[in-house]
């Protein structure tokens, strides 16, 4: 289908899927994220790295959650934006190092509206990223609103 | 009791806490970690930020994940460092908002030894980020590595 800039709750059904653009991730995001927000040693020191969990030097997990953000707002058409109420089942199953290219593979699979406020309803998402290998280096269960039409 | 700076399973026992230092957030941070990650109106933009959703502009949730981290990693003193196996029931319960002052607090919830291998054993934590007026901004429940002693 032809992807509108705008979708609302009523066009967002149950199987739909998206996919974003490939992203690099380079050295220097990894360090400059790592060094603000997860400064450890398995991010910033290669050598030490080395000998640690990882075996070399990766990006934080939460910086692969940010990059994934950037991909989900690129890539997400929904109206209004993007506006999590919650996010279940984040996992990391493989690490993302410096020079991957990731992309998000997004599908709708579930939808409901709320009883608490007829504009706006709910729609979760599975939101994969991957990398050029196609291992998926993040997973998650999102809950986004969706406005409804006309409400 | 006085924390050690190096913990492993054995000591990290349910019921026991952590509290981070206060931590300031700036409006400049707000709007750069918003530009590379999550570039929507009400995160960068004060006067449309008015009538969207939050009423105002508010740091993105990622940003708030990612400052909860640099608490978690100057506060859990880990042996080996804060290696996430993922995260359960990530919510984000009120915005953050500019110059808003967050400190996280950490709570041992459940913890249990792998069948996959003896030198490393998981603990679940409740890692609830407050701001200044005590309200949750991000709650979430993440099983973290902890090494077993000796092993």
């Amino acid at each position: 289908m032809a992807v509108s800039t705008n979708l609302y709750y009523e066009d967002l059904q149950v199987g739909m899927s998206f996919r974003s653009r490939d992203h690099t991730v380079t050295p220097e995001d990894v360090a400059e994220f790592a060094r603000k927000y997860d400064p450890q040693p398995f991010h910033l020191d290669p050598v030490a790295a080395q000998d640690m969990f990882f075996k070399g030097l990766v990006a934080s997990g939460w910086h692969t959650s940010a990059l994934t953000m950037r991909l989900v707002v690129e890539s997400l058409p929904i109206a209004g934006g993007i506006i999590g109420a919650g996010v279940d089942e984040l996992r990391w199953p493989n690490p993302v190092r410096s020079g991957d290219v990731i992309h998000l593979e997004s599908e709708v699979i579930e939808r409901r509206t709320l009883k608490s406020r007829a504009d706006m309803a709910l729609v979760k998402f599975r939101l994969v990223t991957l990398n050029q290998r196609g291992e998926p280096v993040q997973s998650m269960l999102p809950n986004l609103f969706a406005p409804v039409r006309g409400a």
